[in-house]
């Protein structure tokens, strides 16, 4: 169970580190140079390929103005 | 700042995972047994030394029977 709740993790941050760079008109390779991070390494977050630690999670959030709460949240379909 | 950012995260972190343990009066020994980590490691987190996973958040958040959200999210004094 917690490894599918792991999996689910990944899907929910990796849409929303897309939603809000692509809601500020950022691309990955921008992202990745505000985080100190590889533009490959935001595209493998964006894929659910990465098991992110939580100072990246500060890091994406910091870059992106949003809590960490906010990265880990589904979104529902009507919010922006 | 997401320097600073990531250690607030960390402490949030061990002070959950300490306070919802000892609600379940369970030990440090059998948090780690559930969750498949050693005893030392647990003690670790809840002392704000490790940069954990998104994976062990979800194990952590499994084996306490609450959300990644709660495990992150400060809690205020009132709270049970």
């Amino acid at each position: 169970m917690s490894k599918d709740f792991a999996l689910e993790l990944r899907n929910i941050l990796a849409e929303n580190i897309r939603h809000y760079r692509k809601k500020r008109n950022i691309s990955q390779e921008q992202l990745a140079d505000v985080c100190g991070l590889h533009r490959t390494y935001v595209g493998s977050v964006e894929r659910s390929e990465r098991n992110v630690t939580l100072s990246t999670l500060a890091t994406f959030a910091s870059a992106l103005n949003i809590s960490v709460i906010d990265l880990l949240t589904k979104k529902k379909t009507t919010d922006d």
